[in-house]
């Protein structure tokens, strides 16, 4: 080895694509038939340590390859970058991704071009917490709160959150911590599940799966809601009388309703007992969402996985629009515009339940879940990480549930490395799952 | 000919960059060195005619190719369909892409898949207009309101504006059309420059080209703010001085501020009487806005190029956020959802006076004006378009602009279409200017 300081020397993309679409997993009242996939990026450097920084950006199908060409456009801001610097600092990438005024039209901060930069950002806290031989959750813990706030972009969101508050909420979370560690690694962070309640799914299968989960240990289920109000009334009714009184009912309608439709539509099912109503409408709508959140009571409403940035946080927050925070880690910029949103959250007193699911979701969002139990909420009180099961068994680290729990990981980096047979069978077009598949030359023409 | 209906045979898409940086045309607070880009796309058809529809979206560079790729992922909605059924019913295409619930899940409704929706869509507008043999204005004045009540999707802002309200907008705006089309012909509609206030500007050329504005008949220019306190003051002086008390001025911080710097600064600049102070933060903010807007008046806030949808603008109205709604013609999903954006502005009473530079967007949002004055709000008073004196050369139709108002234009279509020659010059990185630019190669690989 030279002495030269070890570089960034590649930036590889992979368009990824499961047929979910085949099953009916992942149905809901907006997404009939997705194609779980993922814009996938490899950073590689010529460090002799060997190791990469793995992200990815989730998509449900179509256009993922137009998430590989956004990623695609930000190889220039990281090749090359020395590692040393870019792991110690993983927020200097971040702050010059969203800092390229040319990009920054293609947005700014917000669809394509910034879950791009959430997958790249997302890559390099791989690589960063691959290199301090640590998870990732446990990197974020152990670390400074001056560091944690210079990791965040303040902009556009000091009027809501300083970095001196920052810095006090960081400083307070403190207090408890190594408790606290010793519980997250004993019985894990709470789960709930949306397996059962998938739109395509019969009501057989419905109250099938519902049982199960109540008999693996989760205490919280959720229904998609918002195609067909009779449906709704009589999966709930089903999902209510398998799981009794006591498990909270969450209900998803995944953007369907218009504001009033909301109101109506979720105080029809309220005999059910639902515990929250879940993007009751556009996740722009900050208006919307307080109009709803009013008229609902007490039924929660929670949102997030669509919320494009800080800035859309933020005015959920101080509009009082939201009961939950459901943060998604890879449709904002990466980890450090997720400090930005857990330390708003913690700021205005609203629990985080983060969205998961799709690909490698789960296996993200369970770091900054437990990064905001150990550091800033200090509390799984009203605390849930989304747990779906699908397409774990791609992950060279899957997530590990037991009894309802999320259970830490321990292996080092961000849990978001695919198995390279998974990457070879399913790449799109090329890979030997779709060559093989007599749709896809019908697909690609679609 | 065959008897068989004529289809859309091809969507052709061009990445199409210009060299501005290189003088500093455009430069701003946020902006410095932008390459003023179009992702370009015809539509394509075995018609008898021989017409085609243009659109494109507008950026400043880099991505470019970013979004050439979003509207290549579109083409699949757009190959085979039926012109005269397309041209009868733009609405039916631009429901069908903001509907494919795949592509969805890369906005939804934002960012670089919305923008390229906005291009699809208005190239289909532009070859609507065409065939009809009328400039897009005067097909949308002509239009009956129930037919342009159907081309809006009301989606997420019944709440402020339901299709019965829309309707009776657009019956009402019909009184007094024609004599107002007549003066429409005669004078033109009212535009603002904005070719003096560039940032990059020394303070003799910005004073030189404001002198130049008002001898050409302009009332209001508009200074670009934000970078240095100091330099505003001094140039706000200077321009001040040379149009004298009379002419309007407007600044502009293109998104540079957090709230209360947004405030400070604003009022910091009250001395020389500013019109309006143009996206003082973020254009997601809404409350944002709102608290900008309490804190500056009599100073108006304007915003709306980089508003990404008609979710936000209609959050914007209801919250008071804004004295002047700014749309563009190619930031939203194209002349469907301007429709309802003019029409939400009506509702509220704000006055519209467009985003336009860039390239081409003067040529397509004078449409939008026109058929505003002419059918929605029947009103020149307050409302100006902007006008920035750059690459319509390019254009096969460029916009006239006589004694400070844009002429009205004669030519069917939506001004859309760039000249072949341009398009083979400023193709990137393949076109006759990039492939002999010694830079292009850096470029590239930046």
């Amino acid at each position: 080895m030279s002495d030269a300081p070890a570089r960034v020397i590649a930036v590889d993309t992979h368009d990824i694509r499961f047929p979910t679409s085949r099953e009916l997993d992942g149905s809901d009242a907006m997404n009939p038939d997705p194609d779980y996939s993922a814009a996938y990026v490899v950073l590689r450097t010529d460090a002799a340590d060997g190791l990469e920084g793995h992200g990815f950006t989730f998509t449900i199908g179509r256009g993922n390859d137009v998430q590989v060409a956004a990623i695609d456009a930000l190889r220039g801001h990281v090749l090359g970058r020395d590692v040393e610097e870019l792991c110690a600092d993983p927020g200097s990438l971040f702050r010059d991704l969203i800092g390229d005024s040319q990009l920054r039209w293609l947005g700014p901060e917000k669809g394509v071009m910034h879950m791009a930069i959430g997958a790249v950002v997302n890559a390099a806290w791989d690589l960063a917490a691959r290199r301090a031989g640590k998870p990732l959750w446990r990197l974020l813990a152990d670390a400074e709160p001056e560091w944690l706030v210079r990791q965040i972009d303040f902009r556009y969101i000091t009027d809501a959150l300083t970095p001196e508050e920052a810095l006090d909420l960081l400083r307070r979370g403190r207090a408890g911590a190594e408790e606290r560690r010793a519980r997250l690694l004993e019985r894990g962070f709470p789960a709930y599940t949306t397996s059962p309640g998938w739109l395509g799914y019969d009501d057989d299968k419905l109250g099938r799966l519902a049982a199960r989960a109540v008999a693996d240990g989760f205490r919280q289920i959720k229904l998609k809601v918002g195609a067909d109000l009779d449906d709704d009334i009589r999966r709930c009714r089903v999902a209510r009388a398998v799981v009794g009184p006591e498990i909270r009912l969450a209900i998803d309608a995944n953007q369907r309703w218009n504001v009033d439709e909301a109101i109506r539509w979720t105080n029809a099912l309220a005999e059910f007992g639902p515990y929250w109503i879940e993007e009751p409408t556009s996740p722009d709508d900050v208006l919307g969402h307080a109009a709803v959140r009013r008229a609902v009571a007490p039924v929660k409403v929670a949102t997030g996985e669509h919320v494009q940035n800080r800035i859309v946080f933020k005015q959920m927050l101080q509009a009082g629009a939201l009961d939950i925070v459901q943060i998604d880690a890879a449709r904002v910029g990466g980890v450090n515009e997720n400090l930005a949103i857990l330390l708003l959250a913690a700021k205005f007193g609203v629990p985080v339940c983060p969205h998961a699911g799709g690909v490698g979701l789960c296996e993200l969002v369970q770091h900054l879940s437990m990064f905001d139990y150990l550091a800033v909420s200090g509390s799984t009180e009203d605390r849930v990480i989304e747990y779906v099961d699908h397409l774990h068994e791609h992950f060279v680290t899957p997530v590990v549930i037991r009894d309802g729990h999320y259970t830490a990981p321990t292996a080092p980096g961000f849990s978001a490395a695919l198995l390279p047979e998974s990457l070879a069978r399913y790449t799109f077009p090329g890979g030997t799952y779709w060559a093989a598949d007599p749709d896809t030359r019908k697909d690609e023409a679609a």
